[in-house]
């Protein structure tokens, strides 16, 4: 069955961007990419620090709030739609709920044929990348890295803090139908 | 009728993303913002220079391939799903079609209530605040400043030439229902 | 006297980066661009949040730490250095202490043939680009707008809210040796 | 003695950056950091595609002309003059010209103390990580890999292909005096 969503989470700074952007080069039809960044860089901006929106906290805790969960909600759903009416989809995201959020994921698929793909890098080494970053909150990747993999299952697992970003594309890549 | 939807066309460089935060700043309510901005930002880098992507010519005419297209069309599938499902959407676009721009969109949108919003700024001043932007190819807003409006239907415009950004939004949030 | 570098001052959201691309762009002869933003970016993050370094308060006052000041002082001898040895410079800055900030310049550039350009743009105006841009604390642009000229002398001033960049930056252009 | 400048030199997506911005966060005092890129970013928009700037052609070579040589060594003396003025100060440059670059740098340094590093990553993984990046032309990550350290002392190197950034900068802020 030919894959039409390819679904990537893993914590902050594990390396999601990167691989999906080597993805989108390394396979031979065209891909859209959308993620849980440019889904909070399409709310106002006043929902980016408010109980009801999201918030990071000075140890880079992120906590959402009702607002949020709506809103995602019907993001997904035309995520999904977009999938349904023919593009081939890359999403990023982070479960913070684990198990939960994908849980979320799954029903608005529905039938689609989907990836499933956990990044993982260990929470040291992601912790080093979001210094080299310099835009993250110290300690956003410490706080995700085990979390957002709690109770997810996956069709195949990456390791960034082992491979580079292309290599662990090329081993998506040969999974997708 | 409540308002689900809110679709501002205009070229580039006539000041469309900044009424769009204002709008987000000013409506009580929460609104997702999406644009043709952001959904070329989602393509493979590889198409921004290909003939079935998208290419922008060193005059600023910017012209769009089959794969484009047929992305686009999923894209605006999932952008009225997200409204159908219950978020707020402001969509802020560049019809370079004109009138059949319009009616991909309306096709799509079918029984949504929508305000549509031309933003206008006569060419000389969306070519010279291209120049002020710095990061777009010279040209793209003169090309665009008329024929975006060719044959298009509002329900009201705004002019960035003679108005502030958040004069703009102010007219058009209070036209929102 | 040929004219070695041009010195903008306003407050945040009056304009300045806009002036400074369109004179890049008019000016006959290349001229290197630095200012305040660029400075701040050369910093440690750390710096961004600390007492010595540099805070923005939530109501957008800003204030400035001894770290700041003393790496300020070298970094505006570095930009005098630039023109010294034959690079054209723009610089565009917010004056905080006014007249005090003007002499701390003055100070430095010695000899050197300077165009002293003041922005303007009233305060309320300055407030609604802010809320336009996104990226800023809501506050400083409307406790800028003022305090940053006191006491402060110009060869010319301009004002963005009542003149595109463009046309600023040609009246600019036309005061250049 | 002090260490007053530390240069790094390195091709593109090499790691440089990341490395930078962990050295600010790791040591004590703190360092600005300039670049190659910042000074790009700080030249007129047109000479970033003219014979007397700087070109990057398709396959991803650089070459650069006249008035980008006169302006670079304008702020290659404003750099040394900040560091003279007392700001610790780190810099990540592409010596292109290899041991001539270097040699530009030592003639305009005088009597500073400087800490020069080489980083090294081997020609594949750059060219992956220039893909991962998804922002620059491919092939200057490989065109720029070997080229850029031929002729090049070091006092010390680091290889990003074996090395996280934020253990480069460890070693690198080991010898910082």
């Amino acid at each position: 069955m030919t894959t039409q969503v390819i679904i990537l989470n893993g914590g902050s700074s594990s390396g999601k961007s990167g691989i999906v952007r080597c993805l989108q080069a390394e396979l031979p039809n065209p891909w859209l990419a959308f993620g849980v960044d440019s889904f909070v860089d399409s709310m106002p901006a006043k929902m980016r620090a408010s109980d009801a929106g999201i918030e990071i906290a000075a140890d880079g805790r992120v906590s959402v709030g009702a607002d949020f969960r709506a809103l995602e909600a019907a993001w997904v759903e035309g995520i999904v739609a977009m999938a349904r009416a023919g593009a081939r989809v890359i999403v990023d995201d982070v479960f913070l709920g684990g198990a939960a959020s994908q849980q979320r994921w799954q029903k608005a698929l529905g039938g689609l044929s989907v990836l499933w793909v956990g990044v993982r890098c260990e929470s040291a080494v992601a912790a080093g990348r979001e210094v080299a970053r310099g835009d993250r909150v110290q300690g956003m990747a410490a706080s995700q890295a085990d979390v957002v993999h709690q109770g997810v299952t996956y069709d195949l697992e990456v390791d960034t803090a082992h491979a580079e970003s292309l290599a662990c594309a090329r081993t998506i890549a040969a999974r997708v139908n």
